[in-house]
């Protein structure tokens, strides 16, 4: 283990969140709120911490995978835990168990809430919250890696495979720092556009921000207490549309932009998770018609709410808790799909789905067929035995802290339902479940034990688990 | 796909169901119950049907592992249709579609009921009710082996394998028809043991053969509208003790018998399952304890339901459904670990839940140790990659099945827990689940539509899936 790689990234880090708390800064100043001074505060703290430990000569920068994982593991709970200190400090959030909970459910883009009124919250403390959704959706170590001059021998990669979703992390370029510094760009671009459209659709310049950044980190945090219901049509539309474009695997952007649409259009996952998406609403669209006045409200309503979850996002403009079985069963199960691989959305994600699937086929062949030796393909290209395996390894792991989490959460002795959707919104980085945790609750009624169980199952939804078990194996900590 | 030696299989199959009738016949006759000329006509039209099926000759009787499959598959759902006429003919369920529910739910040792009273059912239908629970326990197909001169290359050996549970089914010896019976005469001796128990503890002897055949194939059927609420605790007692016998892996009792102790007390598996029976009683019993007179009534009904959800039986003797979350959720939990391979329980199987946690351990460990290379270990052998990867295939099928099972029942506009676990239950042929279908209900209300659904699970859990799968593949069919 390469402690000293560790502690310098924590520096950077450190430097990194004091840079983003300008911004909240910044709005307190224009809102003349005295939040503002939570947020210089820990500001000086962390650009001092940072500097200090930056200024460190780190000899060996050699890293392997694991130490990639840990420093990622590391930086995230960092991050998270300096990033709740303006919401204590200012006094919004006094419990610094709720203050940490809500801000890993924005860096990890869940979205789920433990506040009962966010409408009494600071506008620098809204804008913070949305905030971190949007520097965690791209990852905040890409981030360092697109601006950082950081040169050592593959440290690049191992962090960025850490961090970013899928199950194969593949540079788009062969350089490290160009390939973050692209992706970055399209993240920067997309927001943008989706901050002017929420302008000339009529929405004031403070909620254009934070409902894009959103949308963009496939977040979810709202700013008012029935979500996004008050918003007009137009604007729901465009965040609607908006979060689908995030869910989906940024290599397809990457390849229209180098004008290579046969090679973008080419891509199973997009499809299949267009195609989902299309399925969903239309099954729930015909279920709940009788709910709506018009069959294009029902349509509208549908078509948020299933993008809102599938992509992870977790924003909603109808309480479909209230909806019927069917309707929930599918919310339910998409939950668990996610979004596409490379995108800022969480979940499973479609590409593991797809692996899944064609590998149970393939073992369903293999009975019929005992002699034919196919191999997974996926795009063209066929997978390595070990990827197919990774992806099964994958859902194990995800099925164990699933159930060990749910086991925890039970003993705070709400429904089967509330706890089961509650553990599925947060490891998917949904935001919002059914019941108690649904669009019209919250998770604050939990025991602070459950919150740290939730907040895990957060971290290792975004980080997809194996970051954060290297943490619990021995030999981790062994020189 | 040697057709030939389906409808061979298949005239035995109706033969041996004949035989099979004669012990509800004799009950008839003996309680004077007019149901008796069903079982009479259905006997006639099995025994004429299977002397003219069997009398063909079978020129080519060499099958591959996808006939034993199939053979399965259509022996089962045969051997169903048949079963379920006598309901019909004698009029105590009237609805063709119950009645094979029911008779799927007993061969399958599944449990699940559509009887809103069951003590309407005259003693031959009762009685025939939980002697299918026997029959399907050990398999159908085993006992023809046992008794059959089946001589082909393997056929005997693949179609054992895809009968009997577990991820690896071993011949105990060489001869796989001496493996046959020696399997059915430690199932039939243990069975006999616990009807002489049973009459030991003042049951009477319809009660006693009745319970029996179903804790011997972990079935679940009860006589009494209240389950076995009103025996008395002696009588509870017995049959907990032989539900969690008949969990055990048969292997375990034949390396008993053969005085190899030491041999039989390696076996991960036994140690695995007992701890997790007893960890799970523990547990809930400290839970359930507010609901009991006496620390001994609680332990004792624990002890109860937490050996029938285990071993996949499904009787009850306290309405488990009323208790806490965390009990109803350790029991759903259990309800999907099910028994250990080789014995006559369902669910996915003790075994392959060591082999899936050993599986992500060893992929934790490539993480940290990318250059080791373990193999997973079971018993002290190390296990092939392919049959990893089968386990691993097996778990996702599985999932695969569940939701959309779940899809279809929900259609119905039942509530979430009451689909999730009448799915469940009938999957891993348990027999109850929790509200609508918990213990004190049934899965009457249901439409055709979810029944037929239900059965393809329960036949599915009982063959552990593949049976029922190549079915659907278009291969299958080719000539």
């Amino acid at each position: 283990m390469n402690y000293g790689m560790i502690v310098y990234m924590l520096g950077w880090i450190c430097l990194f969140e004091a840079m983003f708390m300008a911004l909240p800064l910044m709005v307190a100043v224009i809102y003349q709120e005295p939040a503002g001074w939570a947020y210089l505060m820990v500001l000086v703290l962390c650009a001092v911490l940072g500097l200090l430990l930056t200024r460190r000569k780190v000899k060996n920068r050699k890293i392997y995978g694991r130490d990639g994982l840990v420093i990622v593991a590391f930086c995230w709970i960092v991050l998270s835990i300096f990033g709740a200190a303006p919401f204590v400090i200012s006094g919004d959030i006094p419990s610094f168990t709720d203050a940490l909970f809500e801000t890993i459910s924005g860096f990890t883009t869940t979205g789920s809430s433990i506040l009962n009124d966010v409408e009494a919250l600071s506008r620098a403390n809204l804008f913070w919250r949305s905030f971190t959704h949007w520097i965690g959706g791209m990852g905040v170590l890409v981030f360092i890696l697109a601006l950082l001059p950081i040169k050592a021998g593959g440290a690049g990669m191992y962090i960025m495979r850490a961090e970013s979703p899928g199950p194969r992390v593949r540079k788009l370029v062969p350089k490290i720092k160009t390939t973050a510094m692209i992706l970055y760009a399209i993240y920067f671009g997309m927001t943008v556009l989706q901050i002017i459209l929420m302008l000339l659709a009529g929405t004031p310049l403070f909620d254009a921000m934070v409902l894009s950044f959103g949308s963009a980190g496939t977040g979810g945090f709202a700013i008012k207490n029935d979500g996004l219901a008050s918003y007009t049509n137009l604007q729901q539309a465009i965040v609607t549309v908006a979060m689908i474009l995030f869910g989906v695997n940024f290599n397809f952007y990457y390849l229209l932009l180098r004008r290579k649409p046969r090679q973008a259009l080419a891509c199973t996952e997009v499809w299949a998770y267009l195609g989902i998406i299309a399925a969903s609403i239309l099954v729930i669209t015909i279920q709940v018609l009788p709910r709506f006045e018009t069959v294009y409200q029902a349509f509208h309503h549908t078509a948020f709410q299933v993008s809102s979850i599938i992509t992870t996002t977790g924003y909603s403009t109808a309480d479909f808790n209230e909806w019927n079985a069917l309707s929930k069963t599918i919310l339910v199960l998409i939950m668990f799909v996610g979004a596409c691989a490379g995108s800022t959305g969480g979940g499973i994600k479609v590409s593991r789905i797809i692996i899944l699937l064609k590998g149970v086929r393939k073992e369903v062949m293999r009975v019929c067929h005992p002699r034919s030796i196919k191999k997974v393909k996926m795009d063209g290209h066929s997978l390595e035995h070990e990827a197919v395996h990774s992806v099964y390894a994958f859902v194990i792991i995800y099925i164990c802290i699933f159930v060990v989490s749910l086991l925890v959460i039970t003993l705070d002795e709400k429904d089967l339902v509330t706890n089961f959707t509650a553990v599925a919104a947060t490891i998917n980085n949904i935001g919002p479940g059914l019941n108690i945790v649904g669009p019209a609750g919250n998770f604050s009624s939990f025991s602070d034990l459950s919150k740290f169980v939730l907040m895990f199952d957060m971290l290792a939804g975004r980080l997809e688990l194996l970051p954060l078990l290297v943490l619990f194996v021995p030999s981790t900590w062994k020189k």
